[in-house]
């Protein structure tokens, strides 16, 4: 595990080395996860992900990303040649993400409608990230630039896109381990406001499983590490593809 | 303060009456406040709130609004006439609501930037919400219909989106006792999903002032009441004016 936290923070070179010293490592022990059951769950997550219909990508590169954002992510894609980190796509719907057989009853296709993190179309405006899995360390990394149309306090992210990106980062490390998931609890402590058109990286992981719920923890920091502008737990909840949203929430 | 409840109540009347038995109801004491000091800091909030300058005001109806949104909206702006309530207006930028008094040094205006909630042309796409605050209660509502840009799991809001309603509407009763605030704490339990394209009630107070820390809570039901789509904590620190937000959040 410490390995791979040494092996990320060469891989991303000096000029953007992650802070992992113990003090602050998102390189904890997942407690609760069995060695052997889980496996074929987590690799079907992984293959969901990956499976998704074809749709635009928004996770790719594009020209209103930062230098740094592009370093940053260029780095993660280098460590994905190993198979340490899978790059994990973005479409502009909820839907385009789940492939038939795990859609909920009675979920259809909604064209008209937008993933919330995904509803622009004019590139640097709102949320632009790029998420990385480390499947054996059930960590999810999310590079987030935020732009102009993300403004709370003038000049900084809104507490609310800030609550966002850490909902869709820890949201897609518990789909990692439990499939499909719902946000029962989020806390979020805000300590440094992001400045907007800053890149931050977004480091999640999985600390416990306990029947179908999954906790979860993440941090929100600069790229050099040195700045922490949040940090966050949460719970979620592993749904039942045979009973509607409604029906799972009620009988939690 | 039951009084103001059962007045809210019967304003509201029949089809659109708030849950307010003891257990759930929103009219808490506040603890914490003196009953003289913050009296004029609370009516110079609310000066504060309705001083901006000409902008589009996002608060009033449009022809998205629902019925029900509409009819909510109608009996609050009722309540309003006896200044039990005031309606509060809501622009796209962040600056926009801020008098140059109150300004924090580096701040200016950059109109290329959006209110992350406001940052849509479209109406009824995001974000169509009014806020309403009542000032002897120290509590802040917000009617709240989320578009189908705002989806998370197909049908629902995004857990995000609903962070940022509340991260807003809780932020604006902060306002209302402490000027100038920044979000520390917000932690939200969901409970329910909302439906995209319904109307829920953001129902927040404050629950504690000590020094600089305002304690509030919220929660978020259903026009009648009946669902319970959320609840939230939050903790906000008061920002002093003459320091950047950079510095406050450091020395916290």
């Amino acid at each position: 595990m410490w390995r791979n936290c040494v092996r990320l923070a060469k891989g991303l070179g000096r000029s953007a080395v992650l802070h992992l010293d113990p003090k602050v490592s998102r390189c904890g022990v997942v407690r609760g996860l069995s060695p052997t059951a889980p496996c074929s769950l987590l690799w079907n997550s992984v293959t969901w992900l990956s499976q998704a219909r074809q749709s635009k990508d928004y996770a790719l590169p594009n020209s209103s990303w930062s230098q740094g954002m592009m370093d940053l992510y260029n780095r993660f894609l280098e460590m994905c040649k190993d198979g340490t980190w899978k790059r994990i796509p973005s479409y502009g719907n909820s839907v385009d993400h789940i492939p038939e057989s795990l859609k909920l009853a009675p979920e259809k296709e909604q064209k008209e409608t937008r993933l919330f993190s995904r509803n622009m179309d004019t590139e640097g405006l709102g949320f632009e990230y790029a998420m990385f899995l480390n499947p054996s360390e059930k960590r999810m990394v999310c590079l987030f630039q935020p732009g102009p149309y993300l403004e709370g306090h003038a000049g900084f992210a809104h507490g609310g896109s800030t609550a966002t990106i850490i909902d869709s980062t820890i949201g897609g490390c518990a789909i990692f381990v439990a499939g499909r998931v719902m946000t029962a609890n989020l806390s979020i402590n805000y300590r440094n406001p992001i400045p907007l058109g800053s890149v931050v990286l977004v480091d999640s992981k999985v600390d416990q499983v306990e029947g179908r719920k999954v906790f979860l923890s993440c941090q929100v920091r600069s790229i050099d590490g040195q700045t922490l502008h949040a940090e966050a737990t949460a719970l979620f909840i592993q749904l039942n593809s045979t009973k509607s949203l409604q029906q799972q929430m009620s009988s939690q």
